[in-house]
């Protein structure tokens, strides 16, 4: 179902027009009265049609905290909250989001085909962690020769260390990470430098802790179960006012935040058995906007299941994704040069998948899983290598290892090489994970800032329980320490010494070498023959 | 995932070849040690792969009692037994389902848009409630004009009385109604008169008593819930061997019972998401069956979802079923008729919603559905009139109301002339609910012959709790009762006294009209133009 959301504006939260008036409005279907608060001030919110509420006033200025009353009773943060200053128990900060002084008019974003991107994780990229101090490698980037960097999910978590995929205020930028503002000059300063930006986010749940989202509404059903609990209720009763969240959500970052494509995380883990998947309805509201402002905005899937159906065009009954992550590629590139067996590399082969993987794809298109105890995948037909994107690793990869190790710590320098190679010759989107280019000697661990002490001793259980399927020995390092986030940081001295500088010369020529050579950027995947030779340990690609 | 599935017979269960040795097959993947006893003998089954034992023998004849022993513990009937003859606690019994002597070899499936449908219950059909009791109603039934029996379903089920939804052995035909040769020689019957069979079957739950099938393998997962709780496993681990079970059932009333066409029970509920859902892998199979036989089968699905994916063609991405049961036609037309204004029928506004239904199949496709509090629903487009089954009343809208009234119980003998009309002149496939066409006057109750009495229990406050949103007065008649279930057979002495036998011929010559006139049986819904005046209360058809 196509719902009647404006392009031009967020519809939800506290929204300011071009005279400074605020339009107040949220979706508190059950409640009977909604005031909001701030100043020690009280109005009360209007019942609009569909479970809205809303107040027009100009008593609201930019940069007010407030919050909602509900019936009288607990003051609660706003779910479309812009801007959390105390954190995710504290009070939302109205922003006039739209008064950026963007300076980026020229830019145009660059053809999906030619991305080459950059995985970081704002709070460990840099010493400061922080979207300004990124702003000071942007140069650093530029000479390695990546083009578009993928920013890990910055949507307002509980404490200052988290990956990013507890957040729990969709709409608001990390307050520790600089805030809207902070990213907006971020994406602003890339765009001068003719890097695009991906920002990863979060449609398939939220994070266990500062989660208010459900006094307000049905936000949640109980029909799915997800690995994090009760599915995000995108098609159950009152679904109208969620899946107009998070399609809000996604033009915000487009519309008013600049961002080039979002990355969407784990989209198996989005259920919805509506006519119109809430992907496709994502998808037709951001070509509406493209139509619009003549930018280009790409939708990129986390995906566990070979299903081309996501990837697929909306003319052929798809849900028009432009590409997905094919962890597989990393998976049986990771078998060749490890041998590891446990969990789900159990189910690859090494050499054999690999070139499967670089010829068709997906590497389980329709065989039998051991890992998964099912048939698993289906064949991938008409679409086009940059749909897919591969890596060597990525902060799934690294992280979830109990000790965080990068590839850099489990193989040879030269082993190294060829793994870089693998991937920036490989007919598919690549991406790096920070650090990799240069072999960074810190992990990158689980960390988070909790400061819940049930779920903090839950967490701590889930991380022991999810390494007892790898057999991993030995005690992992303990998710809430500062040392643990500290210990992630890229140490940037490094790469001035060897051997990690030879290596950061082996990829930026390597990247150089993809740019200019057609066979490689021209990311044809029915060009690529790939012979494997399981004896020599080799395959040609050719 | 086409799975490698032999379409001339079965392989599970207990099958027997051609000189009259068997094959006993089991799927239980998790067992260690799987045994077969009978007359006092218990052999070891091999294991093979995929998770299934297998054993060949000469030992076992036709019509021996049998149970599996799993890890020398419990013993267990089997979950693809054919036969119960002590119900669902008590052992399995072996038939040679392949020997029946059928003569319908002349017998061609009438044409889809032909069907004029008449569902049953067989317990309540006829005073025996059996198989054999409802051949000497098929020449009534062929003189009345139906051509097509709907049999509620008969996969047996604990104790006698069920309206068949609570059944446990997929592929064992319920004993008190005669068992498979009971059925084979029903269906090879109404062949013989020219009467088409369609079988309702439940591929969404299995009931809460007798079920063992937990003990075998993963049948069931908790990724879904369900109204009857934890679904079957059609795409988590191990779902190979469930789907393999489904597929073989559906294949098994085609080839070994000569069904016409099976009825999906609540295909909403079953849930699937593999590249390949489980219904259209079951079209894929029974293609193949047909393209083998030369003879036509249809899957017609029970669908609450106003969503054409279902029975879109494969070639349009669909799942490729025949036709789907519109439930919004009745409520439009029940509404109409009595303004009934509870539960689901809040959303029906009338005459208007008739005429919608009539032109366009689904009422809602897109809006707002105030009972289930979001948008509903997608355009029909190119689906023709024979896709869609519509009838005044059927089990569930007679069954599930706390007195089991039929529509005859409730509006004037003129209405029930009108209703009679509006189905049988739709452009849509018309089914009667037995005894319809004479009013009878016994109700059709919900009733269970449960023997746990936790069970029962629950099912007595499951039913109140339904009847609440109904704002029902009064106590509910207790489905456990012999008397209630006694209560809803039909009572055919009737027929011959007025005014039912008026309401009869009336009936009768509807029927005739629809097979005469080109306007009533070509299911065009295009050429349909319906009119509503909702001050008159009418509405034009032409």
């Amino acid at each position: 179902m196509i719902q009647d959301i404006p392009i031009h504006h967020r519809t939800i939260g506290v929204n300011f027009n071009q005279s400074g008036d605020a339009t107040t409005t949220v979706w508190a279907p059950a409640a009977n009265q909604v005031e909001i608060t701030f100043e020690g001030k009280k109005l009360e919110l209007q019942k609009q049609k569909s479970g809205y509420w809303q107040l027009q006033t100009t008593e609201l200025n930019p940069g007010t905290n407030y919050k909602f009353v509900l019936d009288g009773k607990t003051e609660l943060p706003d779910p479309a909250s812009l801007f959390q200053p105390e954190g995710v128990h504290g009070p939302s900060q109205t922003i006039a989001i739209t008064q950026f002084a963007w300076t980026d008019h020229s830019w145009k974003n660059l053809s999906l085909r030619d991305y080459i991107l950059y995985e970081l994780h704002t709070g460990t990229f840099t010493p400061e962690g922080t979207f300004a101090a990124i702003e000071q490698k942007l140069d650093y980037l530029k000479e390695l020769g990546v083009n578009a960097i993928e920013v890990m999910p910055v949507a307002q978590f509980p404490g200052n260390h988290n990956w990013g995929y507890d957040g729990v205020f969709t709409f608001a930028v990390q307050n520790s990470y600089g805030g809207a503002k902070g990213l907006q000059h971020l994406i602003n300063t890339c765009h001068q430098k003719g890097i695009a930006v991906v920002l990863d986010v979060v449609y398939n749940h939220l994070g266990p802790e500062g989660n208010y989202l459900g006094a307000y509404g049905p936000y949640f059903t109980n029909k799915y179960h997800t690995p994090w609990g009760n599915a995000i209720n995108f098609d159950d009763a009152s679904c109208e006012g969620v899946r107009r969240y998070f399609i809000e959500n996604a033009l915000m970052w487009f519309r008013d935040f600049h961002v080039d494509a979002l990355r969407l995380d784990a989209v198996h883990a989005i259920k919805d058995a509506s006519p119109t998947h809430i992907l496709q309805e994502i998808k037709m509201h951001v070509d509406r906007l493209m139509k619009e402002t003549g930018r280009t905005h790409y939708l990129i899937v986390e995906l566990d299941l070979n299903d081309t159906r996501y990837i697929k065009s909306q003319e052929e009954q798809g849900y028009g994704m432009d590409a997905q992550w094919i962890d597989e590629f990393h998976h049986a590139l990771r078998v060749t040069a490890t041998q590891e067996k446990t969990g789900y590399y159990s189910d690859f082969t090494g050499i054999e998948h690999l070139a499967k993987a670089y010829q068709d794809a997906y590497v389980y298109d329709g065989q039998y899983s051991l890992h998964r105890k099912k048939d698993f995948g289906m064949k991938v037909e008409s679409n086009r290598g940059q749909q897919f994107v591969v890596f060597a690793q990525n902060h799934d990869q690294v992280g979830n290892r109990m000790l965080g190790e990068r590839i850099s710590h489990l193989v040879s320098f030269e082993m190294q090489k060829l793994l870089a190679g693998a991937v920036l010759v490989s007919p598919y989107l690549p991406m790096l994970f920070m650090g990799e280019e240069w072999a960074e000697t810190h992990p990158f661990l689980y960390f988070v800032s909790h400061s819940d002490q049930e779920l903090i001793d839950a967490v701590r259980k889930g991380r022991k329980e999810e390494f007892a399927a790898f057999h991993a020995q030995g005690e992992a390092p303990d998710p809430m320490a500062e040392e643990t986030f500290l210990h992630s940081k890229l140490q940037w001295e490094l790469m001035n010494t060897e051997p990690h500088f030879t290596l950061w010369m082996y990829y930026k020529e390597l990247i150089e070498l993809r740019k200019q050579l057609p066979a490689l950027y021209e990311l044809n995947r029915k060009h690529v023959k790939a012979i494997p030779n399981s004896k020599m340990q080799t395959l040609f690609l050719h």
